[in-house]
């Protein structure tokens, strides 16, 4: 049995969006359980939910606003259903916690409720992308660091080979660094020093590093995890989700100008359909957060039922395929990489192992 | 008379594109002259063109290729058609030089054949992107400048506000600065001084500034100009061909199979070429080089003619609406925000004007 905690109140719309997601994945998770965290007075309309042999209510008096500021969401709100759910993880009574709240303040509370795991300066966001290959690019970090080290960047490949071995079972991913051009000598003294960092780490053994990829390389599935600092990483995901969007607003125009067209369509529908399927980023809602003691997932705030059930079917398989122990022995692995001595400093001196 | 000095031999073919390009290019501007540079006998095949009573073949022995180090086209190839194409703008023989080269060394060797503008540290690449409103989001830097300052990314607004308003007509457009929230606090330190920068510069007149955006924004149109140092806007660029790339296959594989969907195909077939043509990246092919005193227009080195002759357009339009006085006349304006005593120095200091 897996037990997720669920902050059932967060979101652009809460319980409407989250309970639906929560009943429709348990239906498909016949090992999992629910601890379903937050006002009593608003999840007792779930009464076939809330009543589920594999559900338990966690009230929680409070709720986090999307516009809270960190310290409010941190400080004053003690009894938050992103709180509480959080606290289930932490005291051991749920594998892991998902919530659809702000992203900033699920990472501020995640980060003092659980602590980083040892050897890890700051948690990253790891996403999936679709690419062409069919399949997912894992990208981190997506938006907790902008402005990173090259030891940060390390540590998030080593975080997110950890992350996609768990998931995909697969031992050695991919690893590529983002830049501006595939070869070693590009990009600014922080990449460059990362991916000697990173080259070291692979001739140790401690990762399957390809070297530099591109911003097209995300989706033409090039490498399994794409690693770039929080700021890089957040403007590469919402300038592609600016451009599906777009182009997904060109085909709804172009088929519904004037009757012929909507006929052809009609015509096309199943077509339209496979393809908006395949393009559907829902499918890869639930962003994890890696590098504390436990495990939380964040859904995306305007995420629908379906999407939100995404974030929780990720966040069990992350869980039940023992997500945190890779990600802590492959840290403890790569630690001579990391530690002090032998990291890389400001005044640039490279390691010579 | 508006003539344009062509790097004939640049990009991955050479005059097998630019040349019929450039033909294509005089039919539709009569005001027009080109300068063709390069290996004479390179481009004699194309006998029509090189005898046209608007063209004169200037020869340039040499070639950058796309894999020469910026060394080698700068100190070795003094007479490659890149070189000499610039030269032609330095020695006021062309308003306007455009080449399909090696990204690195164009810049490179205009920056040290033309200079840069009083006031401009560092040139800029700018180019369009399509959005939803049907128009084009400009956006800069591209990649000259992996590192930048708060005042290099003022420095690009102004610049971008210029060729946008040369390219328009429009006298106050718009300026978006790329973050990863619109919130004002959001962001590195470099982009919060470069928002106070901004806004200061707004306060005085010399700017339109609308505030932060957000990668999305690009593909929304939410402003006219987007500025970002030259590592982000790289990576969204890519990133977003990565992503349409990807979507039109998709389309084309769902479109293909069976024989059903093939048929499904043909009766949607004009509604998929108008999808395509709207988000015809060819459209907007032709970068500016923002910051020389001369204009440089960079087209992709992969353009076929239709996206050379674009370029060509592109580089024409800004040079016979004066797009160089355009961005000296602003920068000039704007002077006492980018003047020593004024910037924001290493140090942390912020102007209190």
């Amino acid at each position: 049995m897996i037990t997720i905690a669920v902050d059932c109140m967060g979101g652009d719309v809460g319980p409407v969006v989250t309970m639906p997601a929560a009943e429709a994945f348990l239906a498909g998770h016949p090992q999992a359980r629910l601890l379903l965290v937050g006002r009593a007075e608003d999840l007792h309309a779930w009464s076939r939910l809330t009543g589920h042999e594999r559900c338990t209510v966690v009230p929680a008096s409070e709720v986090v606003d999307m516009s809270d500021p960190i310290e409010v969401a941190l400080r004053r709100k003690k009894d938050s259903s992103m709180r509480v759910a959080v606290q289930q993880v932490k005291d051991g009574h749920a594998q892991a916690a998902v919530s659809a709240g702000n992203t900033g303040a699920l990472m501020a509370i995640s980060r003092y409720l659980l602590k980083t795991l040892d050897g890890i300066e700051r948690p990253a966001i790891a996403t999936q992308m679709p690419n062409a290959r069919g399949g997912a690019t894992t990208v981190l970090d997506l938006g907790a660091n902008v402005d990173c080290s090259a030891e940060h960047l390390l540590q998030f490949a080593v975080m997110g080979s950890a992350l996609v071995a768990a998931v995909t079972g697969r031992d050695d991913p991919s690893v590529g660094l983002l830049n501006v051009g595939e070869e070693v000598i590009k990009g600014s003294d922080v990449i460059k020093q990362a991916g000697q960092l990173l080259r070291h780490a692979a001739a140790a053994g401690d990762l399957n590093f390809h070297g530099n990829v591109e911003g097209n390389d995300i989706f033409k599935g090039t490498t399994d995890i794409v690693v770039c600092d929080g700021f890089v990483g957040n403007v590469a995901l919402k300038a592609s989700e600016g451009v599906a969007s777009m182009i997904g607003g060109f085909i709804r125009e172009e088929f519904t100008r004037g009757l012929w067209r909507k006929l052809a369509a009609v015509v096309a529908m199943p077509v339209l359909n496979a393809i908006r399927q395949r393009a559907d980023h829902r499918v890869y809602n639930g962003a994890a957060l890696l590098g504390l003691q436990g495990l939380v997932f964040k859904s995306h705030g305007s995420a629908d039922a379906f999407a939100f059930e995404q974030a929780l079917a990720r966040a069990y398989d992350a869980a039940s395929r023992g997500l945190l122990d890779n990600v802590r022995q492959r840290i403890a692995r790569a630690q001579p990489l990391l530690s002090p001595e032998t990291t890389i400093s400001e005044r640039g001196g490279i390691p010579t192992i």
